[in-house]
């Protein structure tokens, strides 16, 4: 099982999660570009880091909004979408490579993870920006998403992912955070989640009932001292069980 | 000789310059990369459009400064510096590989073209981030320059060029805009100077002397219809002179 | 009759439309505050011209997205949209102030204004922002919209405007711009249509009908020189026909 | 005496500073415009909460430079740095009037700050800026500087400013923080030389000599824990030594 998280979310004078910590937990490191956060220095900083650790480097694309973070939904066509998701990741590949390593998967963060989940033409947009980087990259998604269908599509691997932290639906899809509960913040039962998710392929739903989610990877949290023990306790959870922690690629 | 030019310019909805024009003219083409101008749209297209006539692909790297065009001098750090040249690099190089070339060479735009001219700091932060990308760019360089002399001393291969529509001094530096006679206008004129610097390495100096003048480019401009009319020309004129018009890397 | 157009929608080195001779029709200015185009330098150089014109000043509001010239939407807050939209309105009135005038009318730009016209929670937040400038300042909408009614409800004073260059349908709507004949490109007809709208308060639908329609403002483009003829034969029909080209404020 | 200090510098999903915090402390809120930092929402909230306590508002100026936070010296023309400044005095009034009050002084930040206190040809462009806002606002400078000669030339009100933490020379400059003992951390020594600006308008200054300091405001900051409690500290010794706290205008 692969543990990712967001990192390099920083951007100029600003400082956002705590970057080293979570790189001795994590296996795979989803690395801003500058276009919701991140800038050149941070990204260095953080594939060198990450490099130096063994852990796997992606592409964490967004929405270009440093405003808004990327979590606002921008209508942006296809055409642009696809050359906003190659820039970003041509940029961050110059830094992991001169760190010894590569971009070897991508992510899309916020807005345009929401959104590429269930709108098939924003997710060929995206899967074909990965696509044309050229050098084999894999696509981290939800699990049963238009993301997965249309990487399946352009013959891009794409990878499920799950969250320990946060209930599922009977239907495998998330609890809206609006909704009470929709976010586990016991760091015990998070865990418990998590062994579950990587040693039976399923875990409890929001009714009580048994959810089958087959995912590679984990996606972790590490933006508060709180999240980044979560994270902790996670992997230490899943060595204990007996499940190797390693890189999906 | 090579004939570069400035492309690439315009950003969202707003364009410079005739890209298309001047690729039917140049052997290189200097393209903007995000920073001072251009957007993915734009890189896209004239890295595709590059590619397809043959043209050779270099990155125009600039100060981050949209609203000044990169022609404002900045004092970023040396870090700071190399980290931005290798970002943009990095992504101009993922549309010229998505177009089926690559980057070849890096010039520096405006501001960043003037400052690491003459000061060694910036020329070594500039040069650093060239040769971190690790494709063996060149870098494309005033004559007698601090840039050229950083990029020798850290195994780049530097290449010199010149100014065709520029007046320079007896001591082989261009003479300032600021005086007048710095800019030549006129077509013939500026062919003739072309080549004679093609084919003698040498050209008249402010003071009416000869200026021994080594050079494997020539940058002309396209940001006008004269401008492309004169490139048009200088071509002509070298290619009747037997000149063979070629991209010097 | 008051004509409307959008100006200073340049930004950095790059130029869009022809302000000079616009300010010569116009009578109101739609001047871009910095979000999706315009910079302080051509802010207060459209200031100027307008006020020395007796051209009144309206803030040309859009989503904060250069790269994508206001036009994509973008799902922001309402409280967020509030705060963007007082920051343009002040920017702007800074410039006008320093010229002798004052903005006196606020226009939704591109995607928002497509949005604010549909959207409740949008075009109220719209409206916040302008209610909050503080000055009396009025809205220019498209006539019975969500945006009309949303500054009647907030004691914020509605302009309607028509667009003398689009076809309408019977029920008072522009043709979408993906149909056949949505736009107009005959000069004679355009200048007709604004004329019959200014003198009778209706037009002929897309269907042959006859459409009231009620608008203060007419909206007039300038962004190419073909735009700006039929701007100035619109503004000369309308004079010929003992209409009061004047400003609606 | 005033005490003054930069608040409002977070920027989107971003934070710097405990705002809240140093709203019960100081008497002059140097509130950033959203080119070095500050954002609509901020600029709103910090307006709205300084308003409420009844501290001053200033617009705090900078570069535009995100990404260099402003820190950064950037080689811009004097007409366009006075079109920035106007730009961001504007956007910040429309906050402070919607909230009740009004901008009442300009505050330049990081690298305009320091250059504007030395080159005359930027503290009148600055100069510039605050005086065509036209409501007399009043300009925070160093002691003796450039900057404050600027605004004497211009009829704007400057008012000299003193950092209790900063070691000076006998001439009455800052000691460079490149040198050891330029910034102090003890805040009983701060608080002591606060006081001893504000009870005797003078200073030891690095060579232990008396140096005369004439100032109605003391900078201080916000930016870390320690920075906050140092300074309550200074405004607490300034209470008991009898000194009123409170604005400079």
């Amino acid at each position: 099982m692969d543990l990712n998280s967001d990192l390099g979310e920083g951007f100029g004078a600003w400082r956002m999660g705590d970057d080293e910590a979570m790189l001795d937990i994590v296996t795979s490191a989803n690395i801003a570009c500058g276009f919701h956060a991140g800038d050149p220095g941070v990204m260095r900083r953080v594939c060198a880091r990450a490099a130096e650790r063994g852990v796997t480097i992606g592409a964490h694309v967004g929405y270009r909004d440093l405003a808004g973070f990327g979590r606002r939904a921008l209508d942006i066509s296809p055409a642009d979408l696809t050359d906003d998701v190659l820039y970003q990741i041509g940029a961050l590949d110059a830094f992991a490579r001169a760190a010894g390593s590569s971009v070897k998967y991508v992510k899309a963060h916020g807005a345009l993870y929401n959104t590429a989940a269930v709108d098939p033409a924003q997710a060929a947009a995206l899967v074909e920006g990965v696509r044309q980087f050229g050098t084999g990259l894999g696509l981290l998604c939800p699990p049963d998403s238009e993301m997965l269908r249309a990487a399946s599509a352009a013959g891009v691997t794409g990878y499920a992912e799950a969250f320990a932290d946060r209930a599922y639906t009977p239907e495998g899809r998330l609890v809206s955070r609006k909704l009470p509960g929709a976010v586990l913040h016991d760091a015990d039962e998070v865990a418990a989640r998590a062994t579950a998710m990587a040693t039976t392929g399923s875990v409890i739903d929001v009714d009580g009932g048994k959810l089958e989610l087959r995912a590679v990877s984990l996606c972790v949290h590490g933006d508060t001292p709180g999240a980044v023990d979560i994270a902790r306790r996670i992997r230490a959870s899943l060595t204990d069980a007996g499940v190797t922690v390693e890189s999906f690629v």
